[in-house]
This record gives structure tokens, C-alpha cells and sequence, in this order.
């Protein structure tokens, strides 16, 4: 059994980390830490988890995190490089699922993120884990950064179009949109539901720091600089991500095979036949990304079409897929479970 | 395994049965028939189960349900009454979702569902399962009168009530809400989004069918018949199920203790510490039915708040829960998935 | 033209009296304070109101409220009876839509609200704002307190029973629903949308600060002191409050003829024909309450439906409706709007 | 006052019109027709009208239209192209808010709307009703062909761009998003709150009938054809549509002051600040339409912000501006309210 701790378990991503972990057959989960909560019952805030988890909230600096062979950072951007150091020294493995240790280039992550990085040498060594890329570089890794959620879905939908450099690179566009739980369980007047439901906007669009993050991730595929233009809009509901892409081709090709080959032996990336419309409920609860490939009126637009569960395969679920290769357990244990729907 | 089949798989309660008997261990789903979408790929209809049922729904009559130990009716009212008897008869259990068992006076049940009852003579042998009252003869039954939703939540709410004699058993009250996947996947105007969304109405208040089912449940449990308000509403939430039961003081008693006391060895209901208010989504997507205790005030009046997600505890799992004890698998197996929060 | 300030206008009912009172034909709006937002335009924060409010939030010190023929008070509770007195004593007229003077006994509801009250001499003078009860005693008042949401909603829907004296009114029942906009524009996880939707939950069952201004209401009209078991839900809607109410009858009368003699005359309450559900879109966005009025199976358990919008005839609609009163104005002058459906 | 009659009034459509004819000044509502509704009161199917529209649905052959100034249809595509010439021949003048005279080119027509053209002679004379565009026109216009709903806004959101020929005309990209009310009040399947809720999704990807409309529209505009991919989208919100519109760039200009000179007069466009993000509630139950223009990290891709109330300016209020012109009303006679925030 793989001994783990959480970091940081009020928020969506700690909830939903209780969820999978408690239903994971290779796993112990033997701390988990809230500054504000300590003494808590988990089961006290999240009333779903009664009778699966038996835990307390503990005091970060008194729990036994260095007895973990794998600790969860489900905090805030910027606790992750300040904590995550020492249980590394200690030789505990880390996955954070915050921002910390996402972009190579530090002064930019400094400017995005607005704060001074506070262990600019552990990003060199932190793998990216999106297991779709860098399954075997996850697997020997002590520190993962666990990806955003509009970048997982923008490069799981985008990859193989760019790997095969079949269209116009300067010129990508992703058009998102996210449930709310994707801004996380924090008190915003903008969160609220007498302002999200109901309605409809984009934000952010002169620039929102998933942005460099894809920008990253789709040129480290190209080999080269890619140009994007990201455009995040916040819908009414609750978890799921759907990221409608535009690239001009260059060059004719059959996409629907080339997504198919690529996509074959990945046991949470599903192509669709051609002429679908994935909806976001049918990844609802799941770690899997549904994806479509369209080319409207057979003219040189193409547009992908990538649903993912922004808590799931956007957070949680691709931590604990990454947690499964970096132990050699099985990458789909203790994520089988079906999509809820309706 | 236990070799079943589903009548009638195209709605959602036809959807969660494949959802649950897919993640079960011990199930081999052998058919699922559908009338009107014979040849259709199961998962063409529901994408949600894709790699995971790889099945096309059959002709009812072309298909080898007389080979399954077990039939599931997931089929509006009225179709198991003509269907089922065959299958018992050539020695197949039945477990019927809909209606057409669970009245025990066939002419009150000819009154409220309109139309005349096909088999009269099963009636009086069908199980009403409701395993927290009738485990012990579901065990033994050929035929299972799956319970409604509504009568669910109530009769649970209310049962230790009920059974100690405690309150005014001529005017209970149960003031219950409803999400909207309760009517089912047709098409009609009342269920549209913009006519159910950001909306909430009563409906039925002069008389709903769940109404003799209830009273006719509490009445058994009682050994005496009782007076029922019922009054259903519906709100906008997809799965779930919220009872509001009022009942007057008879006699003093510590009534947080009567509700642990009767559930302690229920795998499926879970009562709450005192003071607590179960939300819906806190056994969204779960076989729990989750119960609170109030008394205003130090006030005569009983407040009981139960709730349970329809599609589960409500009709599926409960019938995949009635399955484990008919078959004699562990009573949890294939239903312990935890609730999905948020 | 009625010169009027509205204090705190930051908040659900600020906006909603902005939305209602720029359209009135008789009012002039001098004057919206802030403290916390003084200087910022309101239609950037409310972009909504572009093109028809050319307004500033102003800082409460140095505005011009005391100018004002009348102000509305939309502020958290507490905050009214500290600045209210000195308007007050300048001749302004004052509406609170808080709860600061709604309950006569000053213990009771210093216990309830858990502040000291400031100005227990001016809560004997004011008037409560129910006009279907009040509307003489409106039309004098210097000092107007808006009745609450339920309130609203609950007292409309029992008045002409309690009224008759035709019902046991020592166990009144009422389960209420409200929209998630009655808990304001305050940044609170419980309101949050990831919370709030696809959920349903009773709250405040032990005991929630309407339950002694309904008694209150309805002790009034009764002319001695009722019992009430007061249970309020929170759902997945932005407006609407459904009230469900129970009472057990005494005496036999024609009930549907009791409600429309009762509101025959009354401009916003809306008695809907016999069988009606009434739901709560169709009040949504104005000022109406409509009823139905039921006796399930011929019981002696009568159950009356009452909605209203909660920031219209539960706040800002009813605040306007008394303004229009106590100036001499149409009473439904600006309040004509038709609501908005679907 | 303008004499009006209704077409088909029972759908989202004929239920806007109602609400925004029966509040306005300078009109008359002779009749409203549905077949099979015929002898229904209106506020029965629609009781958000009570005590303010007095009318019963009539047979559309038993009724005066003839005797109408105005005759609105507001049925299926198909239904106007049949029935309307000869209320035209009779000089009734009549304003379709269907499709069936958007299209000049009738083959066009037949082949996206799949069936042959009933009037083509029409066609021709019929005025595109875009109030922004062809005001003059619409003037003097014997029969209207009211705008679609996401022609509306992505129109209007390309016109000041398109007009002065300062992007790649060749390849415009749409991404729109629509509330459940643009797909009418028909019962489907795939329009029911349990398939709606929580979840969003691409449709159409390969061709949507709105995709000529909006081509014809802005190739008009250009004075050239253009270029458009079209990706619709359907969001669980009631009403609304949010159009995010990308186009690369040619020539540099002050694109913000762009926007503002062109709807400087337009009553019904607002251009907001620059960086700003509209939200569709901002428009909810209004006739406007707001607009914000980007240009994300200074690079060579627009980005267009545009969003309209799919009921209101995307068809029952733009067809009520469309008569206001007819007639010689006030532009934004009976079209003042408010929107409804929250």
C-alpha cells in the first residue's frame, strides 16, 4: 500500500482526491493537513464521505507528512515551493496540484503568478505530468506538477494535430469553458450562484496564466514557438471543461486516423467516431477526456472538440494517474469508475 | 455470475442500471432490450458508457431474457404486468422498476394508474422491496416490486416513527421535492430546461400515485392505517430526492436515539448527529439515504429530513441492492461508490 | 417627483430597487451610498444598468440623504437603526428593508439577532410594510419596515384563514423554499454555486430569525398568539420563494371564495382558480404574490401555495409598493412590469 | 395604435411577444392564432400574464387577421411562407421571426431548410430586419424577415470590422453559445432539463442553418463573400447567447473607437470599455446588445465580445423594433425595460 498525505484537503481538489483515494485499492491515506481546520472531521465538511473516510483534519507542522511515501499539494498557488522542499529532502515524492512547479521558465511563472518563486532549482527537476507526454519521465519523478485544467484538455486536444505540425502554428485558438468549481471553494462574490447561474462570459482574455502554460506545453511538442490565442469563459456548471480549438491546415491528412493512432493505447483519451459532439456530463466524475476532430464544410478550419471533468482528469484523477505510474500500480486503478449521467 | 437482463434500457433509470451492473463484480449483463432502438449501440445513446458496455439493445422478443437468472423491468408502467409473467413462469426472477407490483389492492391500483391490471394474480406475490423493512422475504422472492422514489424517502423517514407508535399516525405529512430525471427521459414540455430550470412548483397536490403506495407501506409498518399529506414538488436539481415529514408528539421519547437504534445494521441509511441537515448532493450518485431528526423549538412537532438520489436508492441501486440479497451477494456489492461533491 | 437615497446599494435589493426605481415615473434618485465603494460608478459595477442610472456610489458622510424626502435603507441588519434616528429626525422618511424594526418586542429580538438594538424607542413608532394588512398605517408612517421575504410569502398565504379563525392555529406549518439571492451578494461558501447548485437542503430548522416575525404577523391577524413550525430550504433558483403551508381545519367554508373576497381588491396578490400550482417563475421579476389553495382527498389538512419573487414583492417591490403609499402615489406606479417567462 | 395579431403563440417566442406588446404603448393585440389551441385562455398555458392579457388563442382561419395592421409570425420555419402571402396581398403588412424569408437565395433556402420554397416571388421583396444594417429598408417594408439569434449577435459583432475591411475577410470564426430557449418550446428529448443541466456541448459543428444566414449577412456588409466557420454551442442557461468572435487582423486602427462611432446612435448596442467581459444576465429580458473588443497580448487576432437575450434581440424584441420602424413609433417604444440582474 502506498502510504500518502494531502496538503490542503478543504478545497474542490482535496474533496475530490478523498473521493478517488478512498476507492483506490492500493492505497493508505495517512494524514491530511488544513491550517484553518485542524481538529475537524473530514466527514464534518463533506458530509458524502461519512462511513469512507475516517480522518481529522490535522495541523500541517504536527501531522507525520515525512512518513509518506507520497504527499498531495492540493493548496493555493505559491505553498507547494514553500513546503514541498523539505518532505523532498526527506525523500518523500510530491505531486503538487497547484501552478509551482508547472513552467520551466521561472521569471515568467514570477510574472504570471505575481510572487518571487521560493525554490527556483526544484523546477528544473519537476516532470510536467501529463502522462499522454511524459508518461516515462513521470515515472522516475520525486516532484510532479500536476497540469491546470484548460491546459490539460487545450494539449490532450491539440496534440496530435501539433506533434504532426499539420497546421498552422502561429495561429492556434482555444476557446474554453469551465465549470465553477474550477475556481475553487473560495469565497468570491463572483462564484457565487446568484452570479454564475444563469449566465455566461468569457474572462481573462488579455491574458489568463493558463496561457504560457499551454503555450509551453504545445511548443515543447512542436519543437518550436507556437502562437495562441486563449480565450476562458465561465459556465453554468459545476465540473467539466470544454475546449473548442481552431487551427488553419497545411496540409491534408486523414485527421480522424491520425487522432485514433495516436490516442490508441491511452486508457483515459477517447476519440470519438467522426461528426461528434462530446457533452461535458459524459466525463462527468471521470478521469477520461472525450475528444472530437470536425473540418466544417470541408473548408482548411479545423476544429477539435476536448471535454474533460475539470476535478477529475483537470485535477484529481490525473494526480492519482500519476501517483499510479509513479508507483507502478496499475494507471487506471482505482479510476474505473463510470461517468454519472445524467 | 448472475446472468441478468434489462427490459426497457433507454431511460434513465434503464442507463443507471447499466452504470451500476457494469461496475458490479458479480453481474454478467446477457441483454437489454428496447423496442424502439433495437440495433442501436448501447453506448452510441450514452457515451458515458463507452469501452465499458459493449452492447446493442435488442428486440424484447428476438432476445434471450429467458436464459438470464434475473430480469430487470426498467419500463413505464403497464409493460411488466404483460411482459413479466412469462419470465416467471420459465423460472426467471423479476425485478419490476415501475409501478405495476407495488399496490397490493389491485382495484385502488387500477384507480390511480388508469388502466386495467394484466396479471392480478402476481400481484399478491410480488415483494415490495424495500429492503430496511422486507429483507428477509426479498431474499426468497421470484417477483420484486422495486419502490418508487418518493415512497422511498418517506417511508424511510418516517419508519421508526412509525413503527414505535409515537406520533398522530391520522396526519402525517410529508412535503417532498423532486428533481427532474423523477419523470423520467420523455419528451415533454413540463420537463424542458427553460420551463424546469430556475423554477420550483408543487404539482399533484389533489393526488399523486406515490400517494397509496406511501400510505400503503406506513400502514403495514404501523398495523394500522394512517392519514397522509402529500404533496410533491418539483425543483431543478437532476438527481434527488428532499422529505420534509411533519408528524405530531404523542408521547416523549429520545427520538435521535430511535433513528440509530433502528438503523445501526442498514449498510444504505445513515442517520446524521443531531441538529444536521442532509443536502441532496451529499448522496448524489450513491445508494444512501441519509436522515435527520428535528423537534422545533422543544415544540409537538416532528421534522424528519431524509433524502436520496432518485436514480439510486430511488430506483436502481435499490434494485441492484434487492438483486445482492435475492442472489445472495454481499448486500454492498456494486453499490459503494462514494457520492460525487460537488 | 419623489427625491429618494438608498443606503447600501451594493447588495441584491440595492440593485433590484435601482432596477425597479429608474423606471418609476414619480421618483427622482438623489442620492446611493456606499462605504465601501465610494467613487466607483454603479453601472460598472452593476453593467446592467448602463445608459439608465448615471450614478456614483457616494460615501454615507457626505451625501445628501438628509435631503431626501425618503431613503431606503438596503443594509445588512444593524446598520439601520444606527443611521436611521437622525434622518429621522430631520423629516426624512425612512423604509428598512432590514430587519432592524420588524419585531415589536425589542428582547425578542435582540435574542434572535444577537446585537443590542440602538433605537428601541423608534421600533414602537414604525410600521410594519405589509400593505394586504397595513396599508392605512403605511400611509402615514415617518418610519416603514419592510416585512422579510417569508414573511412576505407565509403571512400572504395564511392571512385570510387565520384571519377566519377556521384553522388550528396553534400548529401552523410552513415549509418554505427561497432562491439563493435571499442570502445576498455576500462572498460565503454556503452560497457559493458549486455548493448551492444541483442541491437542495433544509436550514435553520432549529430556528431561523423569520419564524417570531411570522408569529408575529400572524398573531396580529389573529388576534392571539399562533403556534408555527417554520422549516426553510434553500434551492437551485436565483428568485423565488415557494411557500407550502399546512393547517388542520376546524370548521367547513367555502375556501376558494375566502382567498379571492380577501385579495379581490388587492393589486398584487393573485388567487389562482381551484386545482392551480402556481410556480415560482411566474412571479419572477415582479411584484406579485399568487396562491392556490388546496384540501388533498377532502382531508381536514388544508395546504396553501404562495409565491412571490424574493427581491421584488420580498424586498425591493414590496419597499416601492410602500413608497407609492406613503406619497400618494398609484400604488402600483412603476411596479407594472409583467415577469419574465421562461 | 398599431392593430397586431399573433401567428402560432404558444411557443418562447409568442410568449416574449406577448410580454413586451401587452406593456406597449402604442399597440393594440387583436388576435393571437394557434391550431391547436384554439378556445385556450392565454394566461392558462402562460399564467405570467394574468390579469394582463385578456385573450383566448384563436383559429388561425376563424380569426380577423386580415383586419390587422401587423401580423407577426411567430410559428416553425415553413408555416409564413404559406400563410402570409395572402394577409400581404390584402395589405396586411407582416413580420416573420422564422426563417423562411432570411435567405434570398431560394435553393440556398432548400437545401438547409430542406424543403421546397411555398413563395419565392417573396424572397425577393422581404426585408432582412437587422435595425443596424438596413433601417431605411425596414421603413417601407411590406414583409420583414426578423434576424435569427445567433445571426444577431455574431452580425453585430462583426459589423464595424467587416465594414471597414480591416481583417482576414476569409476566415472569421463564430464560436456562439446559446441558452435551451433558442431551441423553442418543443418537446425533445435533448432540450430536457436532465439533458441540459449541468452539462455543454458543440452541435452542428458540420453545418448550421444559421451559417448561410450569417455569411449572406456579412458578405452583404463586405461587398464580398466571406469566409466563416460557425461552431454553436448549447449552455445550460434559459436565455442568451455569447458570441466569441476571431479574426486576424490586417491593417492597424483604433479598433475601440471603431466600435463606438458605429453604434454611437444605435439605441440597442452598447460598446463597453475597453477590457471588459458582458455577461448575458447584463441583457437578460432586454433588447440590448453589448459589445467589447480585445486584441490579447497585442497580437494580430481580434477577439469580439458579443452577447444578446436570444428572446429579446435575438427575435420578439427585435421584431417589436422592426414595427416601432414600420410604423413610425418611437425606436424603443415598449422596449425600456430593464434587465433582470440577478
Amino acid at each position: 500500500m502506498v502510504k500518502v498525505g494531502i496538503v490542503g484537503g478543504t478545497g474542490y481538489t482535496g474533496v475530490e482526491l478523498l473521493r478517488l483515494l478512498a476507492q483506490h485499492p492500493g492505497v493508505e491515506i495517512v494524514t491530511i493537513t488544513s491550517r484553518g481546520d485542524a481538529g475537524t472531521s473530514v466527514c464534518s465538511m463533506f458530509p458524502s464521505l461519512r462511513g469512507r473516510v475516517d480522518l481529522e483534519f490535522e495541523d500541517p507542522l504536527a501531522s507525520n507528512l515525512r512518513s509518506c511515501d507520497l504527499v498531495f499539494f492540493a493548496t493555493p498557488n505559491g505553498v507547494a515551493m514553500q513546503q514541498a522542499p523539505e518532505l523532498l529532502d526527506a525523500g518523500v515524492r510530491v505531486i503538487d496540484l497547484a501552478a509551482d512547479f508547472r513552467i520551466t521558465d521561472v521569471a515568467e511563472w514570477e510574472k504570471w503568478y505575481g510572487m518571487l518563486h521560493a525554490c527556483p532549482e526544484w523546477v528544473a527537476s519537476a516532470v510536467y505530468g501529463l502522462p499522454e507526454v511524459n508518461r516515462v519521465a513521470i515515472r522516475e519523478a520525486r516532484l510532479v506538477a500536476n497540469p491546470g485544467c484548460y491546459p490539460t484538455a487545450v494539449q490532450l486536444g491539440f496534440l496530435p494535430l501539433v506533434e504532426a505540425g499539420l497546421v498552422d502554428l502561429d495561429h492556434l485558438i482555444a476557446d474554453a469553458k469551465s465549470g465553477v468549481s474550477g475556481a475553487g471553494r473560495k469565497a468570491e462574490v463572483s462564484s457565487l450562484f446568484s452570479e454564475a447561474a444563469d449566465n455566461f462570459k468569457a474572462y481573462g482574455v488579455p491574458g489568463h496564466r493558463h496561457l504560457p502554460e499551454i503555450r509551453q506545453g504545445l511548443s515543447r511538442i512542436a519543437g518550436v514557438g507556437v502562437g495562441l490565442t486563449f480565450v476562458p469563459h465561465l459556465m453554468p456548471v459545476i465540473r467539466g471543461i470544454h475546449a473548442t480549438l481552431y487551427s488553419r491546415i497545411k496540409e491534408e491528412a486523414d485527421y480522424q486516423s491520425l487522432y485514433e493512432l495516436r490516442y490508441a493505447n491511452e486508457p483515459f483519451v477517447d476519440v470519438l467516431p467522426a461528426m461528434s459532439h462530446p457533452d461535458t456530463r459524459s466525463v462527468r466524475a471521470a478521469n477520461t477526456c472525450r475528444i472530437a476532430i470536425h473540418r466544417p464544410q470541408g473548408g482548411d478550419t479545423m476544429v477539435v472538440l476536448s471535454v474533460i471533468d475539470n476535478l477529475v482528469k483537470g485535477a484529481a484523477g490525473q494526480a492519482v494517474q500519476n501517483m499510479n505510474i509513479m508507483f507502478g500500480l496499475g494507471e487506471t486503478d482505482g479510476l474505473w469508475q463510470l461517468p454519472v449521467l445524467p
